[in-house]
């Protein structure tokens, strides 16, 4: 049912004519676009663009289109890139105990709604083994023992090399990832955080909303970089909580927010709706 | 504050070249785009786009614009409009004995979040003289007898062809216009019904939702045409409610989720925001 | 985790002094009431009550409860019924070839969100057999067939008697219960409709909300009557959608209100918080 | 239309039997109780309970009440207090330049939602005297200079003791109180902060949130304290922001969620709704 579709996604200075230019660029070759989101921040003087384009509209594929592109992109000091919906990204998805996420992760992608292909599940807990494997996605054990957290790591860096991984989730995976990790795969870790950031970062966020007695508690889908919990911000959402409610019940509520949050914040990375802006992001939805 | 801009709004059948005409026309006299949406609907194959022009940035003024735009337009077999920010839309406020809209909509004007200009209020009680006439608008008492609703309209007609008003918000005004005004001001008279459409259409929807024992209460901002009820709608909301709320408390909040989704709609409208797509609107927001 | 509790849940013609005798009744065995909920309806002059009860602290079980109870249940005429959490509820989940409820449930029934007994699952395809059978749970597959329709309900009546089921929850199972059915298992079927009850009944809600241009989306869980889409309301939620969506958008989106409305509708049922008030309900949440 | 009702607010350390005893009381009196909320902390063992009682049912009146109640709340250690609703509180707003919560309180408190006697106005600005006294409330202009604060607060304790101010509401009202005044009003001064605490603290709130690139945005209605931001939360909410959105922007969308916020938790107060649990609120909606 998904249409095959190219999508261009650019940033760069803001100035007259961008829009002109691509736009007769896409319609010179009678290319059909779908979908177009355009915003120009005012504070930062920078233009974002996102065009989805018909594939099957244009006469060439996207090794040529992005050859055709290029100097535009370079005319206008573009950092831009061109999709192809026909190569779907390779996802990993790192998780611990808690399994609410990755099931939904899974249940969704087998569903239609991620668009990529889920190359693996690594997890330091061996309990969803079956559960994984049923969705014919391959599970990698890989304990967490205090004394061998670097050796965790090392056999993380090697699974990902190996699985050939192009976007990686944390989909409650309790581990703080070391910093050559982040920077490998800057803007390519999406983790979830069971708070609504910049609020209660750190261990035990609802710990914290309980005793604060806040009203609302929230989740934060973000990009991880090497500072906890400081990353560019996809997504959030909240839940009112009340009086009655106890510490287990915020843990407990808070799983719907968490698994929608991630899976939103997800799907808009997969289809190219997030674009950064220095310490914030564009999301086109 | 605000700036100065041209608004261009355009909705015309789908083709390869609209955007890349239409930017580089703007492109062409060096226009600077503040905003843009497009919309291809994929099942009536009609495309819509608006933009936002920074007045300063092209070198004549909405006039010259118009002709110079019209060949394009021609071209495309466009349906479009283009506002001048400075040119401030004549509104007419149409209220009844519940005057928490109305309060609403004068707030918001005098805190400059509506751009237009108030040019009067009208209702069938004289309650609130003062009230609005401390902001400045003059306010007609036109009372609605039984054996007299003509004669009501018939004076409306008048003051509103007087007050040369452009837009027509029915701000809880519990009286049904006849078609000639429905005609003579299509897609200007916005009405704010208070329930979630298309449930509980005509009289007494906090009743009926009451009866129903629905968990959720709306209301809901349309354009008002000669059906009852079936305008095109541009906004929603709803509210929570429960078992302990009694019809009086259903009016009761129901009256916050009224005043907002109105003045949303307002807005949008204001802001050239709403486009017809047959019997819906394509709202960019 | 989750303590031994006896959940007495009281509706009555309300009177001077329901809650000072069954609280004083309570109170006289020493008996710890954890959660307490009253209501009492003006337009109905019906009272409701639920009291959940630490069943460590009073000094007999639930039988001998129920016994020094009943005199106290007939002086102020009550309909009532005393829940045992040691005593979970047999529950049988009927679905068809929409997954995502299905599989939304078993998680949380799973995860310990949900205290019952999830004794089979029943379907009209056989697609979910091994996912199903992976929690351990009994699946049964028993098509459809145009001209069998009244063979599957046999069928459906047989598997019910055997597997000696309690509640009934249809997780989009898109038949139509013969009302012998719904007399038989009367405020313990539990349905979810893809719709914001009471507009979009019957068949294709999301191709009507599409047609009529709402800008929210909703789900309705309520108790299978006799009357299609009447039934007694336990819980509704909607989500915003705009003119770039769908009917495709619509149906995939709704699912995600769909598992949430239906998995609240039957942790409520389960937790006995909802009490029937004529064609609505109470629901102490 | 409103009934004349008692409200009893309890709080005590938590033990078997205190709502028989309570409602053995009011019983034995013949008191009709139209509302009743109960809250049992487990983390505290501290018991909250609020009983709405028609004040005609009962055969004396609230000081006869109070007397005959002591020896119970004696008994049980308790914290608690009767209402009368037929003396309302006397309230006094406090506001500096932004006016979209006065103007929101003053129709609410016009329109019967709020139910209290609304007995002055304090601002450090003269711009609004005659929109205030339009509602028969006294307007008093009391200028903050930079030298002089010290002296605006002392004009404020005057007011504050002529007027006889019962509860004090910070409607946007820019000035830190000095810690006398939080004190002397404990849990009867309402402040509206327009930031989720306890994120973004201090000054300019929505700058903060622009900064970190949060997805929505909120504010918190609290009681006022000697620490700065820190007092027990009585009511928080969230509106949806994105990319698009300006500072500006997100100070005028902020203005619709204050409001809101700040009016729902003067009438929780108003209503006896509230109850302090340390740090911490319970709130009987």
């Amino acid at each position: 049912m998904r249409q095959h579709t190219l999508t261009l996604t650019v940033s760069c200075p803001d100035r007259v004519g961008i829009v002109a230019r691509v736009a007769s660029f896409i319609a010179g070759y009678a290319g059909w676009i779908s979908e177009a989101n355009h915003h120009s921040d005012a504070s930062t003087r920078q233009f974002f663009m996102r065009n989805v384009i018909l594939a099957e509209s244009v006469p060439f594929g996207p090794e040529e289109f992005r050859a055709r592109f290029a100097p535009i992109a370079s005319e206008f000091s573009m950092d831009w890139r061109l999709s192809d919906s026909a190569q779907q990204r390779r996802v990993l998805i790192l998780v611990s105990r808690h399994d609410h996420c990755l099931v939904d992760l899974l249940h969704r992608w087998r569903d239609g709604d991620l668009s990529c292909n889920v190359v693996g599940v690594i997890s330091n807990h061996d309990a969803l083994r079956s559960y994984v494997e049923w969705h014919g996605v391959p599970y990698h054990y890989v304990p967490v023992l205090p004394e061998s957290r670097e050796q965790h790591f090392e056999r993380l860096r090697e699974l990902l090399e190996v699985a050939r991984a192009e976007v990686i989730v944390l989909a409650r995976y309790m581990q703080i990832l070391p910093p050559d990790l982040c920077v490998r795969y800057r803007a390519r870790i999406i983790n979830i955080h069971h708070g609504f950031l910049p609020s209660f970062t750190g261990a035990a966020p609802y710990q914290q909303a309980f005793d604060r007695g806040v009203k609302l508690i929230g989740a934060t889908c973000h990009y991880v970089t090497e500072q906890l919990d400081q990353g560019p911000i996809i997504e959030q959402d909240v839940i009112r909580i009340d009086h009655s409610d106890t510490v287990q019940d915020l843990i407990h509520y808070g799983k719907d927010i968490e698994r929608q949050v991630l899976s939103r914040g997800v799907r808009y990375h997969l289809e190219d709706r997030v674009l950064l802006n220095g310490a914030k992001t564009v999301v086109f939805r």
